[in-house]
């Protein structure tokens, strides 16, 4: 059955590209209110797409911000399982415009790759599954699956109404696992099955002390230095090995097992030394960079402000000193009770002569992880090997997607989590693409899938 | 003989009152080219002034920047003490212009205060100098003691060609003592001696990580962050007892005497709680406020800066995080030795997955102490004490004046430092202002110490 859907995306190869780059030409950047008719025209070329599949109680759903589109076909019966496709068709903006080598929605293909805002990130994976969808429906009339599509159009701008609408919409949403492409392969022709995502939680802290910014010559000696109190509450938070000192961080998160240790090994690692140009990795003591990346909770200082930072000196003590800290988290870890630890750590180690204002980041997300054996999973494992000609290798990623949390948490069902895009394809940055093979194999893949998990 | 002058000065206090109106109405900021005739004019005042008065060899000395203005008057005699004046004529700007509540350059006497830039740093206390000479000349057709003026354009902007003047002009500058009345008393109605300050030196440091900011997800757990390796680095230099941790940062200081303890708990001391807001004063351990302000080297962070510095989150790793400290010497102390202490502090404390660049701040200066016995200091209290009608007290101050330690250097003469300023004259900021009680005092002062001063 899968050999004509196969057929199908071969032989109309050019009109899909054709059609993906009308959906790319579509500058649907929801963070930018220009661009509100063209988020609306992207809804619109999704909502027609599955009409013109065949698919059922299509809607471009209204809400609060950009709509959602929803679609159905449910005509593979009660007894085949049901899952639930999420995506996005919006986009980041494309600036720096002069930074790109071609208009960021004028799509444009060089060396194998297509350019364009969106190619990988995510219209080009959410066009890969309705293409897919077609060649079915055009060749057998129906689909191996139950499929609901959910694509919504604010994920980047942090899925601001997706919560909300995910828990109205229990009952028309509900299916038995879910999948997501809006991720990568840890390298290009490497297939890769992301398996667990990091949580997170973070905080703002001011360190404060006197009412204005003094007179260090006068003040010095008296006057506790409010940036070096926030250096010496930073210092406390973390040792030199990497470890956080933070009471109970750790609390609640499983060691690593030696399968999943080795599991990490066989993935092949980006070479941190040469892609970032640091010295050398530092992991916490007693795991290796990829494993402390992949598997184990980190706790960051993403800012740190104070006092002067112009040129040169000025003589002062400033009046306050401020750090942003986020903690990725690891299953096991609850992100309102870290970042209640983080409080009271911060809290405790504040020197005497400033006192301590904190902001907790009102954003947070558990951990995901499914089990990398679960059989929705391994057939994902297999569907990729078979099409990219290449044992599949299984990943946690220390990144965090707050819609895979969110549909854990209330759907309760698996996420399959199949990505095509490559550490290349520079998203949110200028000059995205994504490979033109992986559009091919992606595809290939999505159809063996869809035909793996109908076999049960 | 100091009667005719102290007359004199209450006779024509209008006449005085309305010409140093003048030199304050003229916008002499040194740090802005628009004003650059506005700071000759102002040299050519003092000139004037001193031509008029009967000073001799008078002339504005060109520089590479501002001139300097020199006049001698040396009728006292071989056997008559010489004193060198040091004081001068720039101001620093007066934005913001609305603050101030009346014109920065038109002056205004408002509740015993006379309200101008320049009041108070420097222009009213070098006229108040100029002021008593002229009291004496038109009385008694002669100084007490011989006298060389030196009065400056370039103080608001680091003195910048001053010290190359002090050594090629020797000869002509040569003097048996200085004087310098540019600082303040430490609180109004209370006679104060500076007998010592602070020299200073500094350094910016920058923890160099990734060669750009990271996703703090994908690459948190291997990549040492540089904000936390900052944070580190500052924690090892002074600790909660804010005792410095630098080898070598205390080597020759001589530990406080029993008498000057004594000296510095008679000061009035500023109520640092109060005026700055703070919880709690936090000096080095076994050291009052008072004396580690005072007396003991300081080490401060005045700015800091690295990642994110926006609302809300930005999760990445940043690439740098960058410093900058400064620290107040003491006698004993070296700033090129210190600067260079914490040179090796810093790059011996960097931890690995970093590496560190240092840029030394170029400007320098010792501490310089004066021994408050010293007759010529005695002398100044006394006078003070006289006029004042209180007993004086002897502070050191945490602040540096760089011309002090250049003409200690060059000219090993002692140097007596006769302030009249008050803590409330907003030196720097807007509506500064002088009290007006202050320039009669301080006048009164001046007439007694050249007189003490001649009686030897």
């Amino acid at each position: 059955m899968s050999k004509q859907a196969l057929e199908y995306l071969q032989s109309n190869r050019d009109a899909l590209l054709a059609k993906l780059n009308d959906f790319l030409s579509i500058p649907s950047v929801s963070t930018d209110s220009v661009h509100k008719q063209d988020v609306e025209k992207a809804a619109q070329f999704v909502s027609d797409y599955l009409t013109d599949i065949g698919f059922e109680k299509v809607e471009v759903q209204k809400t609060k911000g950009h709509p959602l589109v929803y679609g159905e076909w449910l005509g593979a019966g009660d007894n085949a399982p049901t899952v639930l496709l999420y995506g996005h068709y919006d986009v980041q903006p494309a600036d720096p415009l002069e930074l790109w080598d071609s208009e960021p929605f004028q799509p444009e293909i060089r060396d194998g790759r297509l350019y364009a805002r969106g190619s990988s990130d995510d219209k080009g994976q959410v066009f890969m599954h309705l293409a897919v969808f077609e060649a079915y429906m055009k060749t057998e009339g129906k689909l191996p699956i139950n499929v609901k599509v959910c694509i919504e159009g604010e994920e980047e701008i942090g899925s601001e109404n997706l919560y909300e609408i995910l828990q109205a919409k229990q009952e028309q949403f509900a299916a038995d696992f879910a999948v997501i492409s809006d991720s990568g392969m840890v390298a290009k022709g490497q297939p890769t099955v992301l398996y667990g995502l990091k949580g997170f939680t973070g905080l703002e802290f001011t360190v404060k002390g006197p009412s204005s910014d003094l007179h260090s010559g006068i003040y010095g000696g008296a006057v506790k230095n409010p940036l070096m109190a926030l250096a010496h509450i930073l210092t406390s938070m973390k040792n030199e090995d990497e470890v956080v000192q933070v009471a109970g961080f750790y609390d609640g998160i499983d060691e690593l097992s030696d399968d999943e240790r080795k599991l990490i090994a066989e993935v092949p690692g980006e070479d941190f030394v040469q892609s970032t140009g640091i010295p050398e990795v530092t992991p916490e003591k007693g795991y290796t960079a990829k494993e402390h990346t992949m598997a184990r909770p980190t706790l960051e200082v993403n800012g740190m402000f104070g006092g002067y930072q112009g040129e040169g000196t000025k003589t002062i003590i400033p009046s306050y000193a401020t750090a942003k800290l986020t903690s990725r988290l690891v299953p096991g870890q609850e992100p309102e009770k870290v970042q209640q630890l983080l409080v009271e750590h911060i809290k405790k180690h504040t020197p005497k002569g400033v006192t301590v204002d904190i902001k907790k980041e009102p954003l947070s997300a558990k951990a995901y992880k499914v089990d990398p054996n679960h059989p929705l999973v391994e057939k994902a494992a297999q569907s990729l090997t078979k099409a990219f000609g290449k044992e599949t290798v299984y990943v946690r990623m220390g990144g965090s997607i707050p819609v895979v949390e969110w549909i854990d948490a209330i759907y309760k069902m698996p996420i399959v989590l199949l990505g095509f895009g490559t550490p290349e394809d520079r998203l949110h940055s200028p000059n995205e693409s994504f490979p033109i093979e992986n559009f091919d194999k992606g595809m290939e893949t999505l159809v063996y899938y869809w035909q793996n998990v109908q076999q049960g």
